[in-house]
């Protein structure tokens, strides 16, 4: 079958899916977990080729490290699967229930999105987390994993679509996409694919944004900032940038710009210097004129460096820092250090992101520790989810509306009132 | 200024729009109610020059319909305004309260979505719901409208500009694009347009959709269809079918196609021949053996007629008016009329549209209908907002995060574990 017989196949067995009962979903679940341990020794060794192979290429060592799949990551995806499977069911929830008029009721009730394109980086467990969401709340998933784990999400792959056919789910639940050359031809398919979540660089989210007619869910870039407010308690401070910028510096989550209001940077900037010093700090005339550093210009703050450089910058007031992060930022994740609580919440409010934190790290912003269970990924964008991206995330809804031979002509003229009531 | 200069100050000023108070928002909405009343003359004086223009330029008769602003309009859009006042607050809504751990707080707090474009048709009330559902709901909108209404548009924008002006509102809040050429431009400002919300013919929907990076929420065509199950009371169903034909055949949520069971289309049939006879009906070839007709083809279930015709076909079963409905409608708005209730449960699962109804009329999908106060739009859309959009499709949400210190890396290296609870 070509790429559009498979998506149109896909989106007919989307319409059954809408369809399927809450145990049914996670039993087919509980059968995955057990069929991924009990056919780990196949997982591991398509992942030691796919490592061999990796390393003949000259893989780096972070990418090399997110292509391992051991044994710890096999027990923590299956956690995973069991901690979703005790989540309630985002399907089937009733979220409006209004009387319109007596006999004539709407309610909004929840239901899947429909067929979803996942396109993921080479971390084989990101397949998991990813199949077992969409599962869950009834999607179809099409799948397309980095190149560099071909091997190790072909055996998963297998293993989990036999698992959730053996369990009564149709078949178009789950697709793996195995060329890169395939995925243009995915995205022209809009009539099939209800949703796009790209996940990787900049430039290849980008693309995917330019390219198709389907709406995309994610982010580009995660330019996060840290502002330590006049009223920062310095120690805290200190203990959460440093967890910001360097915890796992290569991720969208970690902080890149750090705002200091100028009563506290004679204190703060020279502890800081001595608390990271193996990060490269660029700063503004001001912040060099308290430490020496290298200078940061307009660049600087608009750049994603997923590495071991922090961007300074001095500011004067809350405001000031509220619309540097409003022009540079990248509506990721964003943090006041802070004990004066009013001026949390104006950066609360005025902050334009989907994370506005006070006095934690913006590694935070992640499924799993907001208590998701899992993400398929985190939204910049600002329409239907923001932030990481769980269940709540894959559902969407229908009004029904439940009449006894309603006419409008009756309200239109006259004869009838509305007269609404929400139901409980 | 420019459009560009114009859209980069309504962005800023939408900060500001995102911390403005309840009673600020409400009392500015009063206000403009009472300066709507007190300048109707104005406003009637304009439409009546718009009215002039459009019977010299010979606007069809449905046309000048819509462009008339009258007494009777002014009172049901000044009572839509008061309506609105009256509804809850949809901003500062907290959706999730959750302890992650100790002293570590996660909120989801509702937000206004920042700037939305609309551009929308020759209704001069549209105008006044729009402005009024974005003020109250924090948006800042920049509108266009129909060129035939400009007159209209333009006291009805100055009115409701000053007045919300004299209430304290940011001067962003309200924005009138008035020449054709400016859309163009307007779509190319995504750092500073949220959303595009576009009104009108299917051709201008889908131009809109496919010039813009910036997300666009509406709908291009409205096919709706109404199933006439084998278990329909046939009374009921020739009334409702009438009413959702025939009310208002020139809108989107009129119905198109009636699928009518095999096992009732012998009594059905005759008897809606005789109660639309205004109505052109196009049949499969088991219609015409029942009632003379004109053939209907693959063109005509794909069609929006938006007139006095009906496409007709007889139906084996229940699931074949449902795969029928998933090929050819446009997930807008679908009927069963039926006594069965687990008819109606199936056809509401698998029916994939935004409003899935059991014996009333498609015409009750409308915002106002809905006890939404109004609508900016009807999304045909599954993300963010599905259906008739008022308030509550106004609004995203951040993730708010509270913490004391709190860093990932007590979290990875195994000093801390997370322990959620919700939180009333």
């Amino acid at each position: 079958m070509n790429i559009k017989e498979i998506t149109q196949k896909v989106k007919s067995d989307s319409f059954r899916m809408a369809a399927l009962p809450e145990d049914l979903r996670n039993g087919a679940l509980k059968r995955i977990a057990e069929a991924l341990l009990e056919n780990k020794t196949a997982i591991f060794s398509a992942n030691s080729e796919d490592l061999s192979r990796g390393e003949e290429n000259g893989l780096s060592s972070p990418m090399m490290k997110r292509l391992l799949f051991d044994e710890k990551k096999l027990a923590e995806a299956i956690d995973g699967i069991h901690s979703l499977i005790a989540l309630p069911d985002p399907l089937f929830q009733t979220t409006l229930n209004r009387r319109l008029d007596d006999g004539l009721v709407l309610r909004r009730v929840t239901c899947p999105i429909g067929v979803i394109g996942v396109i993921f980086e080479s971390r084989p467990d990101a397949l998991i987390q990813i199949a077992s969401l969409c599962l869950k709340s009834g999607n179809c998933a099409v799948l397309k994993g980095g190149s560099e784990a071909l091997g190790t999400n072909k055996a998963l792959y297998d293993i989990i679509y036999e698992a959730g056919l053996a369990s009564g789910i149709p078949e178009g639940f789950l697709t793996l996409i195995e060329t890169r050359a395939d995925i243009g031809e995915l995205l022209d398919h809009h009539e099939s694919i209800d949703l796009i979540i790209p996940r990787g660089s900049n430039e290849f989210v980008q693309y995917i944004m330019n390219r198709s007619k389907i709406p995309v869910m994610g982010h580009a870039d995660g330019i996060c900032h840290i502002y330590a407010d006049a009223d920062a308690d310095a120690e805290m401070a200190l203990s959460v940038i440093r967890d910001s910028k360097t915890q796992y510096a290569a991720v969208c989550n970690a902080a890149e710009t750090l705002l200091v209001h100028q009563k506290i940077a004679p204190v703060l900037l020279p502890a800081l210097a001595a608390k990271l010093p193996d990060v490269e700090l660029r700063g503004c005339e001001k912040v060099r004129a308290v430490i020496p550093c290298s200078a940061a210009d307009e660049t600087d703050y608009a750049t994603e460096y997923l590495d071991y450089i922090l961007s300074l910058k001095i500011v004067g007031s809350l405001d000031e820092a509220i619309a540097h992060i409003n022009k540079y930022g990248s509506h990721h994740t964003d943090c006041i250090l802070t004990e004066n609580s009013k001026a949390a919440e104006r950066f609360m409010l005025l902050v334009d992101s989907a994370g506005v934190y006070q006095n934690c790290s913006t590694r935070f912003a992640d499924g799993y520790r907001y208590g998701f269970g899992a993400e398929v990924g985190v939204s910049t964008g600002k329409l239907h989810a923001r932030g990481p991206v769980g269940l709540r995330g894959l559902v969407t809804y229908k009004y029904r509306l439940y009449g006894h031979g309603h006419i409008v002509a009756d309200y239109a003229e006259g004869r009838k009132k509305f007269n609404f009531k929400d139901l409980d």
